[in-house]
């Protein structure tokens, strides 16, 4: 429930890292200024504005600022207190519905949602590249990757022995409220919450990567690939975590912007896919496995993912996870 | 969403913690002990059994543990695990369509909302009281108390000053986002978050008292009342802070569960409301006025909160704020 500013409960509340978000847009575009610079800029998605307003800076002749929410009305503000009303315009509306005056040389977008597919606004991207972007145009960023690596979740594996230590405590057993706490984890949605460096249990396995001048609205329907890492330790896994990086082209290295729970904290967090049963691992134990991602069926703006792996001896395990509501709640029962 | 334990998004997910407020309704039990020694006990809410069992282990002939969610399946349980299947009956159901074999002498129940109030088990408690308790019967705890301080949340206003900061970091002038900002928090719902100790810039200012022996239910429609406080010293009031405790009678001085800014954080946190404009207070600055809590008339499990205030000079400001959905995300306009 939400009153007054019609912001919709997604995107990032941090300004101040968010912030070093755009401020890798603002990076990403001025490397590109040889193909923006008198050139025409689609902006998909474009909230205050503030991409839009760097490609004018960058020297776009014309950009579209492309916005549904109400949020336009306050990017309309910002483009005129910047002195760019002839430059920028502000096109309150889908991009799927919005009729643009001529095609594109460039499209802009801050499009990820959590676990990069959720809520995410890639479709919209592809349309918008489809129907605008001329032949041989660019995309900023360009390509988006998509990592796993095994975690310790000891906040969950704490709440969880808990139960078993209420008797001494308190002299009531409730030790079979223990089970019970563990379906109640592992039936759950994936987690969206920010992963603890330490928990990490391997280097990042990347498993999928997406090329947004070539991926087909047909190939988002299933998102898939294998990985394989290494256990740096002796430690014992209770999930998954997925994360993302978006690359901008240009410069002499490639620009990443970075989700990786080894990188400052972002507003995507991470996703964390907890097991059925933990499994203990030693340096070096081998974690193998194929993701999938995928709409859910439910509604195509969630996601679901689709998990089989190995961890060292046991063999052919298996996830699939929804992720439907992403405020990275721990539901996990109560002691009372 | 949520699927498999049935649990709602309510209730403390921080078993530590619940721990010292589990910790305190125990040390209530044991201190009536005298009232409940061989007598009859009603648990309101019962959740997974965790009072019950207490009120059994202080001498409790029989308890009824009323329980409507599907947590009642581990309620039984635990009463089996711990023996007591003679003394205590889970009965899976409302309060108010349960029947119990007989009256009881003392009713127990953590009952407790977000700001005391919102979404609530007490009606139930009253209903409880009215049909079930025996003339001169025991409830624990017997008593609640709303308190109220002026405070400085510091997070906002660095999320507000942020907007005027853009163009010296990033050339883009977003100062217009502003008061855009300031409209989302004031123009939202109550925020539930805990407060830094810190930022309280008085001694709480009590505001009303609730008498679980003798309130009724029409007075629950009002619940209201004056406070008065003094400033620490100079600071920003930009919102006030409501919290509660509630009170166990019996030994010399009474049992207080607190759930104060200035205690260790609870689940229940506290409930902040922003004003529509910050005051400069120095030291000694009165800040005096009315709060008037009642239920929401698109959800009577929700609370508005009405208030009417003064901070040293100005005078008759007023708040009217309602909490429905708490979560306490700070829905502030990002970034991008």
């Amino acid at each position: 429930h939400q009153k007054g500013c019609g912001l919709a409960l997604a995107g990032p509340w941090f300004p101040a890292r968010d912030a070093t978000d755009n401020f890798t847009y603002r990076t990403g575009i001025f490397r590109n200024r040889g193909a923006i610079e008198g050139n025409v800029v689609l902006d998909v998605g474009a909230g205050t504005g503030v991409l839009s307003v760097f490609c004018a800076q960058a020297g776009a002749r014309k950009v579209y600022a492309v916005e549904a929410s109400s949020i336009a009305e306050q990017a309309v503000g910002i483009v005129r207190q910047n002195g760019l009303e002839d430059r920028v315009d502000v096109i309150r509306g889908t991009l799927e519905t919005s009729e643009l005056p001529e095609q594109v040389d460039v499209i802009v977008s801050e499009w990820m949602g959590y676990a990069l597919l959720h809520e995410s606004m890639l479709n919209s991207v592809l349309f918008a590249r489809d129907r605008w972007l001329k032949p041989g145009g660019l995309i900023l960023p360009s390509r988006a990757e998509l990592y796993v690596a095994p975690i310790s979740d000891l906040v969950v594996e704490d709440r969880l022995s808990f139960w078993s230590t209420v008797k001494s405590q308190y002299g009531v057993d409730m030790s079979c409220m223990t089970d019970f706490a563990k379906k109640c984890i592992m039936n759950r949605d994936i987690a969206v919450s920010p992963v603890t460096v330490e928990d990490v249990l391997s280097h990042p396995a990347r498993f999928a990567e997406i090329d947004l001048h070539t991926v087909t609205q047909e190939q988002l329907g299933s998102v898939r690939g294998a990985f394989a890492c290494e256990c740096f330790g002796s430690a014992c896994v209770n999930a998954f975590c997925v994360w993302f990086t978006v690359t901008f082209p240009g410069g002499d290295k490639p620009l990443v912007l970075s989700t990786s729970p080894f990188q400052p904290e972002t507003h995507w967090k991470q996703a964390v896919l907890y097991l059925d049963e933990p499994v203990d691992v030693v340096q070096d134990t081998k974690v193998t496995g194929e993701i999938n991602m995928y709409p859910s069926e439910e509604s195509a703006r969630h996601i679901c993912i689709d998990m089989q792996y190995t961890i060292g001896g046991c063999k052919n395990l298996c996830l699939l996870l929804c992720l439907y509501f992403a405020l990275g709640l721990q539901v996990i029962p109560c002691f009372r």
